[in-house]
């Protein structure tokens, strides 16, 4: 493996210096002619810039906000490196606004910001959200991701979605419908314990439990098993034992936590999970391993343990749990439905949708991949009907 | 001339729609197999984030940083149009970005803010720029539009341009360079009479004074000459008169100040300019009458009256003065040259630059042709040599 992230890392390198960026300009109008020039630069752009300004709606006819989402990030939780800075954030940005184009020909502009002020952030995005039809936040820490995009959804009257939160809940529900058909479980009594609070796990739980309100999740963060009893706990991790998305009768680390559980879902480090864990889980267990680019328990292992499902963040094993499969559509559906709010009800109906991409789920098939051509038009249709 | 704009209206309305948007995202990296997924996002793009987070400067050669320019405004004044806010903006600010792309091969994305704080201008700005290798100002009103422009060009590390200053500064002076040739005329002592007092007045006034310290101008604003012993003047204007970039021994109208002054250029309103005020002019006086898109004198009326050259800022007569001369080039140059800033020197060469081009002036041709292929590259060239 390691040879194999070095040829990547190497690679990547490579082709980014080439390009000097992944994504450009696109023209849709070009300037051959003085015809071309007075259409649509001046005089003529002047009645259309009248005609916007008196009719603020009609922007979504005629600029470039019908069909465009601003990919908003300040890097201060950049894929598994942390909080490296807008720089740092800036090719991860790009590479979301090729997949965006690529997937949902949505024209996605990647801006990084230089603060982590949440409330600058909250400012910056509210002034440039004129340009836009959309608003991705991507790689911003918790918590300060949950307030700055609960504050914007009010704000603003674009889709606001922050992905690592969504993105990641939706392609996990998908994931989770199938293995537990596979398994044979019904959702209501099924015990879920989720390693890590951080956007994902939030988020996951929030959407597992929307979809099904009598399954059990047990969470942990990094000190144990979050649960009233405790001192300490963030307001954010408070909200979700007072709305009983989460519930645990007692403290404990995670190899107390996961004795007799279903399903274990790790958001959180590399190799966490060990064997025995595993084994002390109840029959045919489903493990989701999505740390990324090492997970909580390597497939291998897990199933030698016993694991009847196993799911990772990772390409080059089976069951990519990739927001790749949920974003491009999502955005699509709500750009061409014209909606202000990316709702619950849409991002369970996108995982519905991607679950049911897989006609007959196996245990190595409980997502379709990204290569599927099928899944950005499948899951922005779903949202669409919402 | 009305029905002909008429036809440019509907036209220019008709082709906006039909696009939604005249720019979209370009992708110079695609993504059709699993190995592009992992080359230019993850895992590849990881090691990309961690070398550009450790080494800031290498943005500009591993991201979109290297060829991208922000073109941003708040839509205070728009074309002739005025304050009609960042949604008017937006088709002008597309059209920028159009010029930019067709011209110099830039990728310059369309800002508009949805703020008049000039400070909040200038925070968001500063937050978005690392994404950005230059800051296009575009359409802001002064005198914000001066204030904005310095504090940013003192807080980047990137060029910032006001291109309502410098855009139409450097294309008039190129202008004046040839008018002043064809009328054997010397900068020294000449009278510059210059009606407008906002954005480009001024940059005009600073730029030709740099250019030749020896020529004498005088500005009008809307309530008349500014001059050291009229009360009411805005700083930015008494600033003028400190640093003796304008001079007027006494106040009074353009009836008053016009008489034997050698040069006019309007950048005020239209028709302010009479035959009488022309004839009062020394002879083959030179007329630059550039509002928009109804010039201060029509073209006719001012020969009738006996100017020499006239020139204004519409392509359906001759000597157009269009910025997009001008910021292409410039914004080229300063990209390939690495620079930070852009300098009055650069200015100064893109103008002599862009007079150069024209080898034989004449009267009705003082200036090149936006349609003519060697102008960018010209520009580009002069503004990386200084």
């Amino acid at each position: 493996m390691k040879k194999n992230k070095n040829n990547f890392d190497k690679k990547a390198l490579a082709a980014h210096k080439k390009f000097g960026g992944k994504v450009g300009l696109a023209l849709k109008a070009r300037l051959k002619t003085q015809d071309d020039w007075s259409t649509y630069y001046t005089p003529g752009v002047a009645a259309v810039s009248r005609y916007v300004a008196e009719n603020p709606k009609s922007a979504r006819e005629y600029t470039i906000k019908k069909n465009s989402v601003a990919v908003v990030s300040n890097g201060t939780a950049v894929l598994g490196l942390g909080d490296i800075g807008p720089y740092g954030a800036l090719p991860v940005m790009e590479g979301k606004g090729v997949i965006f184009k690529e997937l949902a020909d949505i024209d996605a502009f990647p801006i990084v910001l230089d603060t982590k002020d949440p409330d600058e952030v909250i400012k910056t995005v509210e002034y440039i959200a004129p340009t836009f039809g959309g608003i991705n936040l991507e790689d911003i820490k918790a918590p300060e991701c949950f307030y700055i995009e609960d504050v914007l959804k009010e704000k603003l009257d674009i889709p606001v979605m922050h992905d690592d939160q969504h993105g990641t809940a939706v392609v996990a529900l998908a994931g989770l419908i199938n293995a537990y058909k596979i398994t044979k479980r019904s959702f209501k009594n099924s015990w879920v314990v989720i390693s890590g609070a951080g956007a994902a796990g939030v988020a996951v739980a929030r959407l597992l439990k929307y979809h099904a309100s009598d399954v059990n999740i047990l969470m942990l963060d990094s000190r144990g098993v979050i649960w009233k009893g405790r001192k300490d706990i963030a307001p954010y991790k408070k909200d979700l034992i007072k709305e009983k998305i989460i519930f645990a009768e007692e403290g404990g680390d995670l190899k107390k936590a996961i004795v007799e559980a279903d399903i274990f879902i790790g958001v959180s480090k590399p190799n966490v999970l060990t064997k025995t864990m595993i084994r002390s889980m109840n029959p045919d267990p489903i493990v989701f391993a999505l740390s990324n680019p090492n997970p909580e328990v390597m497939p291998d292992v897990a199933r030698d343990a016993g694991a009847a499902v196993v799911a990772t963040g990772r390409s080059d094993f089976p069951n990519q749990v990739n927001n790749a499969l949920a974003f491009p559509g999502i955005f699509r559906g709500a750009l061409d439905a014209g909606t202000t709010r990316i709702t619950r009800d849409m991002k369970l109906a996108a995982a519905k949708a991607l679950a049911r991409l897989v006609k007959k789920p196996t245990t190595n098939k409980i997502i379709p991949s990204v290569l599927d051509k099928k899944v950005t038009p499948a899951v922005a249709r779903a949202v669409r009907k919402q």
